[in-house]
């Protein structure tokens, strides 16, 4: 059961300004500012789990703006501004004249004349998500400054080609949950791999976004991938210097036996390599169909030498106790169920699949929660007033 | 002039369980739970009227699942949400991840952490539209017993390919009101029967509905069609268990002149014979689009020998005093209007035109009390505590 | 800084009866009816940069229906919506069954049972736009006369093929606060001129809209346009005897410097020549895609001819102290960045940028006093409650 009040007395306890800034990578927030986005999450879900209403805003638009289909971020994304009070006004490309040679500086700024948060998914282009986050920001900065917007919408990165903060948030709060606190995941070993699918040309935003955030908390953090399999540098990088300064470890190990060797916790999941998203990006950009052909068939073909990187039975033996708690951001490639073979045994998933499911959860609150943030510059006050109030959800 | 303390006052005395169980068939439910949601739908309706808000919810999703088109059900559902103060979020299976191999118990339990209510309408495929919402169910029940899920969200059947109880209902509603009563309605003899239309594939289950449900209260309900047409085995069976339990009647013949011989209402409506819609089930399985092509000449062939079957002038004078209430569930194929040769002439649709508007104006307020029922206990109190209340929805 | 008291002591002096009629044509509406549209939006802005809530109905739904793409109009439009306590839900008639033969009659009511509010674009057919919103108006009335609607829900223009109401008013509120007040616009030149652009078939609503309202307020009014592009003969004619009656000018030109030509504001903007929109209608009608194709190369070869009607700085320099306002509605066709010739070089676009973009900041506050003035019969007495009450937005 949560203590309320014992939530709000260490979010108190935290330093921190997480308002008015926009939350695009965890690696520009600090740790305690970190630490109270879950505080805040764990909060708003107190209060909706005990039926008092989580709204703070009257009226207000939230956009969101995905550039590639989803499901869960986007019900994840509904859910947490309902929760708010927010109403969600979807930026569907193919409905507006964007296309129609719009710079994204004037688009900025004609959706936020009355709007609170933008949420954006942009993941599928290396070198483009996340610079164009942060163009919007700029265009928003531009438009407040000159009086052009009464206020300046926050933007919380729903996924881009570089991070997946809702999604690594979520799995932190869910490991905090699952292991009783953040001081107990200390130590910890997480083996976060690649695994083979029958498809291609899947993000690297997951497994970037778990091994730059993991480091921060003292995790024993394994990354491991066939060789070729690399991630963006400069994110290795990140993860290196977190785990450092954080009193961690982070190693890169070519073997998905030796990441899960004694793993408390294993992440297996596909992506393509970072070279080749590189090539996948500038054939999109030319529109080269045919040489997105080739490269689809070149990339099957090299996933298929490593089918045997599949989290199985046999491989979870291997691991802590044979014991390590799995999980994935969903939907995974399950061998014989939905494919035929992929990222893990329907053995290993069925066991752990309402685990995943509780992991996902948590991502409605962790999005509520930082567009929170970003808007009250005093959360404490806002999350006692809220309990304090106790106005019901459910009128009953 | 609706009496609201009066019509409380019967919901009272009713007995049922409605709380927390899906609303997928009409004969699902007992009959003092269908007079129950009648009753809140009417209640409901007095309170809008009487600008008197209906939110129930503070704040709360409502999901959407559309498997076909859809206008006035998708406007329906809409209104009966907003009315309760809950939030619609579609899942369009377009936009989402749903196509990339999830499986309906994993997208069931993403789509519901903060989610109340699911509408769906699934009526295209032959034994599967019906099956789908169980199996949605199922998953969901599944999430909720092994706290995945916060809340069990209900599920309301917007059309399946057995039974369409969101239509039913408020044609049973449209009786009342025109009839005066519930009690008014035993005896009176109502034929549903099938009608000539250029177009082929329509779904069986309005006319399904219609003999499942107004057989439940003492009406004389004559199913007609012309050899072949025939609906699912089983809802006959229902329908004449129904009428031999309820003391009235149910009795199938091919020929329209016979049904409309004396009723009270006709509802002359075109749909496709069982036996065809099973094999287009298979070959929309098959994606045989030649099959299917081969299938729709084959249909409208057979339909044409059968362009008599047509509401006219002349068969509604075989009613009783020819004066019957014509009903539809819209839109009609209109002769001279939407179409050379249709189901009903211009001018008894013109005629009609005005009731087959209010008889569609009910459904919002069905979907809302099959809704409200399913998440409070206590109707009785609710609605008490809404009238007394005494929110003005505007606000003048 | 904003006199709120001052702004209702004005809107209370104001006569007209703008309450339950739909908004269509800006010359269809008494010249104190429009101020009081620029009062309320003005009033609406005061209350929402203070954070104080506008929100004035408890639920209730507005229907856009938007018949071509459009952003800012959509996010103005929820925007509006959103304000004011409206739920939008989008009539999109490609999922709809709008295409299946359904009448405008029977959907108009069909969706109109719970809605307070009806968005309509409809601009690329000319002599449709307008007589659709006039054929939906029609079938509202018919439904609240037969008890079908228990409201009869208004209607707002959000472009035609005639008139563009919410972009008109939000200019003039733009020009009102620019200049200070409606009575320092009088006498004040604006030269609305046609411009070169390399796409064609831009619709007229626009230069049509500014000159049937501008002439309205003593504003000396130039239009240009090279021989043959042409607005639709009605409308000139009603901007002739608006300035007429209200001791402005109103001039019609064939040469862009003539225009400029002491200007205090300007307003250069391409269109396609009322002829070759009706040229375009009938191919559209007849999906004459031949057709269609061998129009585009003509008007755009014709187009070409006068690449020399740009908004450059030579031009500007024509102007009053060579310091006219630089208007638009956007997005412009801008010279060198979003096309290689446009309407306007990037120079002049930059020094006016951010005006344009507080220009199209009202919109959303146009559109929701439209719809504020059609549903509460004294706005006077509402607006003073809802500053009264001083319930906070974000409830911080």
């Amino acid at each position: 059961m949560v203590n309320y009040n014992k939530l709000i007395e260490e979010l108190k306890n935290l330093k921190g300004n997480l308002y008015q800034k926009d939350f695009l990578l965890t690696w520009e927030k600090s740790k305690e500012e970190l630490k109270a986005v879950l505080l805040v999450a764990e909060a708003l879900k107190y209060l909706r789990d005990n039926n008092i209403s989580t709204k703070c805003f009257d009226s207000g638009l939230a956009i969101s703006n995905f550039r590639d289909n989803s499901t869960r971020t986007r019900f994840s994304f509904a859910s947490a501004c309902n929760m708010l009070g927010l109403e969600v006004q979807d930026l569907d490309e193919s409905k507006s004249q964007v296309a129609h040679g719009e710079t994204v500086r004037e688009t900025a700024n004609m959706i936020s004349f009355l709007t609170d948060i933008i949420g954006i998914r942009d993941d599928m282009f290396l070198g483009e998500g996340n610079k164009y986050m942060r163009e919007v920001g700029d265009a928003l900065d531009d438009g407040y400054k000159n009086n052009v917007l009464p206020q300046r919408p926050g933007i919380v990165n729903l996924q881009c080609d570089i991070d997946h903060p809702t999604q690594s948030m979520a799995d932190l709060l869910h490991l905090k949950k699952y292991f009783g606190s953040l001081d107990h995941l200390k130590g910890k070993k997480i083996a976060m791999t690649w695994a083979y699918s029958p498809s291609y040309g899947k993000p690297l935003s997951v497994p970037q976004g778990i091994i730059g955030l993991m480091t921060r908390f003292g995790m024993d953090v394994s990354l491991a991938y066939p060789e070729g399999y690399d991630l963006i540098p400069d994110v290795l990088q990140v993860a290196s210097k977190n785990a450092q300064e954080n009193g961690g470890r982070f190693k890169v190990v070519n073997s998905m036996e030796e990441a899960f060797k004694d793993a408390d916790i294993v992440y297996p999941k596909s992506w393509a390599p970072y070279a080749v998203m590189q090539r996948r990006t500038d054939l999109l950009k030319n529109s080269d169909k045919e040489g997105l052909k080739l490269l689809e068939q070149e990339c099957l073909a090299n996933n298929a030498r490593f089918k045997n990187w599949e989290c199985t039975e046999e491989m979870m033996k291997l691991t802590n106790q044979g014991n390590a708690l799995y999980m994935h951001c969903l939907p995974a490639d399950i061998s014989g169920i939905s494919c035929n073979e992929g990222e893990v045994s329907a053995k290993v998933f069925e066991k752990y699949r309402i685990e995943t499911y509780k992991e996902a959860g948590y991502k409605p609150y962790i999005i509520a929660a930082m567009m929170l943030t970003n808007r009250f510059e005093n959360p404490v006050k806002l999350l006692k007033k809220l309990n304090k109030k106790n106005t019901k959800r459910v009128k009953n």
